[in-house]
């Protein structure tokens, strides 16, 4: 029997209806509507594409977007005085700086820059130690989605065996920890990782974040298991992930399609972060600053 | 053929020895002695004598140690106004809140007031962000002490399967990250983790700090393993810890004793970041404030 397909951009669509639901609340409720500030650095196609989409998808749910473009030269110092003019601001709940930045920009002391309650992108140095300590705090979006995903297909994850190939700092370590705090029993692979197919075809929730394509093979993949690929490439025949799909599909029991399943869910969750953020900030009554440890 | 045991004590002697020559390195280029400041809360006696051997351990090799004591109904403030005075002393490069707090103190915000470059337990969010995220900083003293120990006996550990038993944030956690570092294939059990034995037995590399008295027996370990034995409990017979160490010797290839295996590593290691941090912050010619990011 061939492996169910799970459905992300419907299970996206449904975050984005329940964010649209929240920010309509919280209007309800008399608070201004969530912002998140989008700062872009140089012109590359491909970031102003994604950046267009999350300001888009902003708008769809009712979360207002503040566009911010700089030029490919822009200074460390520039852009961190506009990452500070965003902190200050109260319209603004979120902010995301697109990453990569142009060439000789080092993008970590600017994220560190960025108010940890306004982190959505989860990715300050605050924001990873309060994931890997499991105080609260916001968590990546890609991770947030591939959970998101599990739990609407109702994917047990207590005391399973989970192993997540890969291991950067944007998907596999964060996805390890959210991962563990589900009680799962977590396997981190990696380019050093001898036997992949044997350690892989333990899992039986096995996530592939390596960014290889095709990487996942028949092998790899224990009879029964659900298999989640976060990879997206695109080779000369088409779009691809790290997974071989037709090679696993009568193999795995729910398998994520690649366009159409984790791609869709980044986005969304990166607008609950947004919604998620604002309440915090308003629900702490006092800006975001009082939400940072030891401050 | 039993297993060889690690003298833990014969390590941290050499770790000790390291410092006190790092130490006089430090002082014949005209640096001051590196500075420990401990700060004990209360009058648990356990906690007492802790301090008291840290502290003898700094004399022993030329660390400076600042005794700060507290009555057990210190409230939150008054800890927090030490810090920040300790924070601001240039004297002190090492600032260490003896666990546990009496009852009714939080200590996770009071140890997030440490200056994160003088945090010589790797505790502080920022810390624990840095270790996630590989970037420099202060990692906890009993994992670097797991570390020392498997590089005293040339354990290679790139591309082996390693296999951590615990999830604490003193421990399990920030263990499974050095050895994700150092290239092993990572796996995280808990209480929750479905066939402990068989998860356990594909170690090569099985470090036990799940804080229960004898867990790991014999079907746990696979032949010829290096087994790291992290707990340490006092019963009506004596000392054990998380292993059964008996029923295992035969079958582990090397493995540490309870008590002089990890043990004395701990504060060797503590002795390292101090001096570490010491170098740190007089590298960065202008205290400690400079290394902290996003400020």
């Amino acid at each position: 029997m061939p492996a169910e397909l799970i459905d992300g951009s419907a299970v996206a669509a449904r975050v984005r209806e329940r964010v649209k639901h929240g920010v309509a609340d919280r209007l309800g409720r008399g608070l201004p509507a969530p912002g998140l500030a989008t700062i872009l650095v140089g012109e590359d196609p491909a970031s102003a594409i994604y950046v267009s989409r999350k300001q888009e998808a902003c708008r769809e749910v009712g979360i207002t977007p503040f566009d911010h473009r700089l030029a490919a030269d822009a200074r460390a110092d520039e852009i961190a005085a506009l990452i500070g003019r965003l902190n200050a601001d109260q319209r603004v709940h979120g902010i995301l700086l697109q990453l990569p930045l142009p060439h000789g920009l080092d993008a970590a002391p600017l994220i560190d820059l960025i108010d940890p309650a306004k982190d959505v992108d989860g990715l300050t140095t605050i924001s990873q130690g309060r994931l890997l300590s499991g105080r609260p705090g916001l968590r990546p979006c890609t991770p947030r989605g591939v959970l998101e995903l599990l739990d609407a297909y109702e994917v047990a994850l207590e005391g399973r065996e989970a192993v997540v190939v890969g291991r950067s700092q944007l998907v596999g370590k964060p996805l390890a920890q959210l991962l563990l705090e589900r009680n799962a029993t977590v396997t981190v692979c990696h380019s050093r990782t001898r036997s992949l197919a044997a350690v892989c075809s333990r899992a039986e929730v096995l996530v592939a974040a390596a960014g290889v394509p095709r990487l996942i093979g028949r092998e790899h993949v224990r009879r029964g298991a659900v298999v989640i690929d976060v990879g997206i490439h695109r080779l000369a025949e088409g779009l691809c992930g790290d997974v071989d799909q037709s090679a696993v599909r009568d193999k795995a029991a729910l398998l994520t399609p690649v366009p159409g399943g984790v791609g869709p869910m980044t986005v969304a969750m990166l607008l609950e972060n947004t919604l998620l953020a604002a309440e915090q900030q308003s629900g702490a009554g006092g800006g975001a600053s009082s939400d940072r440890p030891g401050m």
